[in-house]
């Protein structure tokens, strides 16, 4: 599995124009950038540079939010982009909890009425949806979708057109997610790595270098590559205490050489 | 269901005698103490001084970490402990990884062999073993047994004499949480309160009073009722930041009145 970029692992430091120079210089042949940055640096422009240095774009980050006022017109957006930017899937954080709500079963309710009215425009785009299960720690906050299992049933209720995103951050305790794995096959749309540290100082931005904490990746990636993915592997590291902080050459030297390891 | 102090809630501020005698000023007919403190009191000044105030003991906190060396006789001196002082169940919080390992399926093996080889001692005591699931955040460090499902898949392989503690904290995101409580009847052995905080700022200790957080706590509550269930519901609260660096009678008081409320 080759590497692939996760724009977050370096966006403290880089623009997108920086990043996409980087991953040419460091022979990083995927990249997954945010809409931030690609609005930041103009969708065409975008796309002409990524182009240009023949990256594929293993995701977009990210639709979702479904729980958000105003989801639906930001979403139909994001499906655009991704398909200008020939994103091999649209990733989706599907939002917390409703506003001022304690009520988790109607957020998930909302949340796959959400996905199911953007399907059809995706479909017709030809960008597949992959749903990101995040760890339950983040439930409240950015989504109430926290576990394969769950995702999957959403995957197969709705049909066509729609899978997952794997990271190995949100999923790696998971007990059944070996089996999980198995069932998902084909809908493995993205895999997406770093590590967990011991101990964690923050729930959301002290996620480690791969290696630097407890994931089992050689364990995990074998499950990956038996439901038949043959994709990239894409680096997503939120460190605001250390890799955000650090040069990005050296955190993608680092990537790849930790890769070869793990 | 009647309120229990889980002696966690103020163990920054008071000694386990104070604590018993803070539930009788309180009018708090339940209690349920860790071992250190039962310990620094001594076990059999605790067992009488929880008599004369005619509190139940829904609990003893904790037995468990099967994944750490020399588990066998502490988990052993444990059961003895809770038989002394009349607990309705030992809690045990099973351990995180094996030392130095990542390896999670080796790890919750282990778990369930442990538990497997106190459950006779157990048994013969009178003393139900209460698995509590920790939150997926913790299945590094504290936890291994991640989910109510993968708790009673282990209680159903061994038979009698072995439940589940839920504690909202570790259990309030899980999609399956009404569909595993119903399958669990009359093995809920425990019910513990708090609230999750939006955001948390520390992954173990910012636990919240019930109602300054997200949880729907009377849902909950009703999915348990319905099992069956008829114990206390135990307040426990690890909160650095706030509850911890509170006078202790006002953390009772506002526990009881919140208590009405949520």
């Amino acid at each position: 599995m080759e590497l692939s970029l996760n724009t977050a692992t370096v966006r403290k430091q880089w623009s997108l124009a920086q990043m996409i120079d980087g991953c040419a210089r460091h022979a990083i042949r995927g990249i997954s950038p945010w809409r931030d940055q690609v609005a930041a640096m103009g969708l065409k422009n975008a796309v002409s540079s990524i182009r240009q240095n023949g990256l594929a774009v293993t995701g977009l980050c990210r639709g979702g939010f479904f729980t958000a006022r105003d989801w639906k017109a930001d979403n139909l957006r994001a499906v655009e982009e991704a398909h200008e930017l020939g994103a091999q899937c649209l990733v989706l954080v599907v939002g917390g909890l409703l506003p001022d709500s304690k009520d988790l079963i109607s957020s998930r309710k909302r949340v796959k009425e959400g996905i199911a009215a953007i399907l059809p425009e995706a479909r017709k785009a030809g960008v597949p949806l992959a749903i990101e299960p995040l760890h339950p720690m983040q439930a409240a906050e950015r989504a109430c979708i926290n576990t394969l299992e769950q995702a999957l049933d959403i995957c197969e209720e709705l049909g066509d057109g729609i899978g997952v995103a794997c990271d190995v951050y949100h999923v790696w305790w998971d007990p059944k997610l070996e089996a999980q794995l198995k069932r998902a096959g084909r809908r493995v749309l993205a895999y997406h790595i770093c590590d967990w540290l011991v101990p964690t100082r923050d729930l959301f931005t002290d996620r480690g270098m791969m290696g630097d904490g407890v994931i089992d990746l050689p364990l995990i990636r074998g499950w990956v590559e038996r439901t038949g993915y043959a994709g990239f592997q894409e680096v997503e590291i939120f460190s605001e205490l250390d890799w955000w902080q650090r040069d990005p050459d050296e955190v993608l030297r680092i990537c790849k050489e930790r890769l070869a390891h793990c």
